[in-house]
């Protein structure tokens, strides 16, 4: 599938800030705004205790960056709330994104500094996506972020994404995408299905029993309307008579049975007991009950077939944003196409920067493990087998190159996490897996 | 300006799980999918330690369920991927919600078990909703919380909304909304500003002084575009030097300065003397570096004049969604339009459920202080002068009859607020100040 450009990018333009718009006002003025530019955009640090970040969104920053369009309807409305002067909005009227940008490609994990996406124009073009740059990174990360902890905790066993009432309706379809980008199995979201190919799962809700007169009435319905294979919630009333009735209804072909409530553990074994002693001995338990990394941790040694996760998905398990930044790393001195680049950092106490373009490898030891993060100022240099360069061209002089297959990004998450010390895929908080070091 | 009709609710059908739609099915299959149904959203309790939420979203929600159709193409994709049946693609194909919602207005506070949406109507027709529903109210309450929060420990100071860049790009403006309702005075949001019409501010950030070759330049260009009025960013630098560069050029017109790092307390004090000292003293001071409720309340004693906010306010501060959930509360035993609805509710051992449809009253004592949430089931019973009713009808017959401009949203907030007990405004945790009863 893919990402169908636009499908969820529709005019772009006006997702952004203010400050963004009177910069290209001020910068046009002074005609600094023609300066050829570097903006890096990384993390100072992972969230507290996690051991690595996982970048998703790329796919949808492209669609975004493409209906990166001021029409007249956006333009009258800057124009009468005077937002910016006459030149600047002639100069937005023609803007299209005209320069490169490069990435680590969807999947990849990061750490802190990695420049995960780095943008190269004039300064007015590259400013200007500043805010929907790091919108759309800083969700996908934090939701990816968490999405991989679970399905790393998961050991296998599918996750489901079932998050979207918990967060704003739109941010649902992308939180369903980053979470599939990170191994999650199929999502609740139908709009993530039909945007992106994501396979769509679910049955029913507690209402749709309490509809009925009586359990059975209600199971009887599903079985006849979506067949044996269909997943009963059992636990409105109470699950031991619930179960007896939906294998009495259904027989061994039962698909699974939804617990949503209670001691998730004890009732599994309970449950998976009783299933095959009724001879439904393939028919599957699905949980689903405020489930975050831990929880499906504690439930390894349970009967359990198949986690869906909905809030502490999509709310990043604790850290909803990945707070990313968009920093000036390097600009030309004129607007001479030619001028060359000069590093640039803000005067920042406690928060290290990093002016300068750099290069990103991650070093391996002899076995393929990963060791570092390392990112070099001034030039590629030399690049080993022990040394893979992370950064690919997403965008070159307007063009975006960098779409790929959803299915690619889901892969490179698992090839990229595997690379990973074992300690990556602890639970317990920690320092980040690799270091950082600027050469 | 209140809410335009679709501005950002173009095609919501989608916008669901994909079980919402298999219970239409398997409900159209028993024939209960026509029983009449009164479905509640509420909130089992506040995030921890908050005294009071906030009714964010309703004018949204209002926009989205107009605009929840299921057109061609999403028929098709629902055909194709065989999510439904065709007798289901049928009746979604002429859905339109033709029953009542009522609420509670934008800007009034809730309290656990506080009805603050009733969706009555079929099954079918008000099941369908329930994602959605929940989707725009659990991010645009979980936001509107948080900044009530932050617009009470201003204390009259104006609050402006800067979290886009942290969070999705379409929440962000349902955040900028939800932040206008709960008291924030603007926000940096364009799309914001286009489609509900709240001010939009914003100038530079450090990139702009970084693109010029010295921070003069940057200070000289700036000025000339956005006049004396501007407000200059001085700890790219050196504040102090900064500061001194900025009433160089700007003279005592200049509009304000802004910090955005280090000690705000310390550098406010330090900054507003040194203005002070240079004949700016109408000269503000803008800070915006990581705010939360907490470091607002902090800079009380500090020459501060206005604050902006974002991440903090983005993510609820801490509760990134208000946990509401969309339960059946009454039904018809039959599918006839007449036939009395029964109370269910599912048996949930440690979740206190209370089934039937309610009348919300909040009761004041006789100083006009609210006291408690009353919750009535069984008719509307008796309302004097200390029990203020606070469900109004919001859609009547499918008809929308509850849109109000934001700005009556707003009153409605402070008004609400300012009616609760005096530890409301406490930030340290406690239980809500209102108690629930149920009658």
């Amino acid at each position: 599938m893919g990402t169908p450009a636009g499908a969820v990018a529709a005019g772009t333009a006006l997702l952004t800030d203010h400050y963004e718009l009177t910069m290209v006002e001020a910068a046009l003025r002074s005609g600094a705004a023609h300066r050829r530019s570097v903006f890096e955009v990384f993390g100072r640090r992972l969230p507290h205790g996690r051991r690595y970040g996982v970048v998703a969104g790329i796919g949808r920053l492209l669609d975004a960056i493409e209906a990166f369009r001021f029409d007249d309807a956006t333009l009258r409305y800057l124009a009468d709330r005077k937002v910016v002067d006459r030149t600047t909005l002639d100069w937005l009227a023609d803007y299209r994104f005209g320069g490169d940008v490069y990435g680590y490609p969807e999947g990849e994990c990061w750490f802190p500094g990695s420049p995960i996406v780095v943008v190269e124009g004039t300064f007015a073009e590259a400013v200007l996506l500043e805010t929907l740059v790091l919108s759309v990174l800083n969700h996908d990360c934090a939701v990816a972020a968490a999405a991989s902890r679970m399905t790393s905790a998961a050991a296998g066993r599918p996750c489901i994404e079932m998050g979207s009432r918990r967060t704003h309706e739109q941010a649902a379809v992308a939180a369903a995408r980053a979470a599939y980008v990170a191994g999650f199995a199929s999502t609740s979201n139908l709009r993530a299905g039909e945007a992106y190919g994501i396979p769509t799962l679910g049955t029913s809700a507690h209402a749709f029993t309490l509809l009925h007169d009586n359990e059975r009435e209600a199971f009887e319905a599903q079985i006849a309307a979506l067949g044996k294979n269909t997943t009963l919630l059992v636990d409105t009333y109470d699950v031991t008579s619930a179960v007896a009735t939906a294998v009495e209804l259904a027989g061994p072909e039962l698909g699974a049975v939804r617990l949503d409530s209670g001691d998730l553990l004890l009732l599994a074994h309970r449950v998976r007991r009783q299933l095959d002693e009724l001879g439904a001995d393939r028919t599957k338990i699905v949980v689903t009950s405020d489930l975050d990394e831990y929880a499906i941790a504690a439930l390894r040694a349970a009967p359990v077939d198949a986690y869906g996760v909905g809030t502490q998905l999509v709310t990043g398990s604790g850290h909803p944003t990945a707070s990313l930044v968009y920093k000036l790393v390097a600009r030309a001195a004129t607007s001479d196409a030619d001028a060359p680049l000069e590093s640039v950092a803000k005067r920042s106490p406690g928060k290290p920067s990093h002016g300068g373009r750099k290069t990103a490898l991650r070093a391996y030891d002899a076995d393929g493990v990963a060791e570092t993060e390392v990112l070099r100022t001034g030039g590629r240099g030399e690049v080993g087998p022990e040394l893979r360069e992370l950064l690919v061209p997403l965008i070159i002089g307007g063009e975006v190159v960098g779409r790929e297959p959803l299915e690619k990004s889901r892969e490179r998450h698992l090839r990229s996490r595997a690379e990973l010390p074992l300690s990556a895929t602890q639970l317990s908080r920690g320092e980040p897996v690799l270091a950082t070091v600027y050469e």
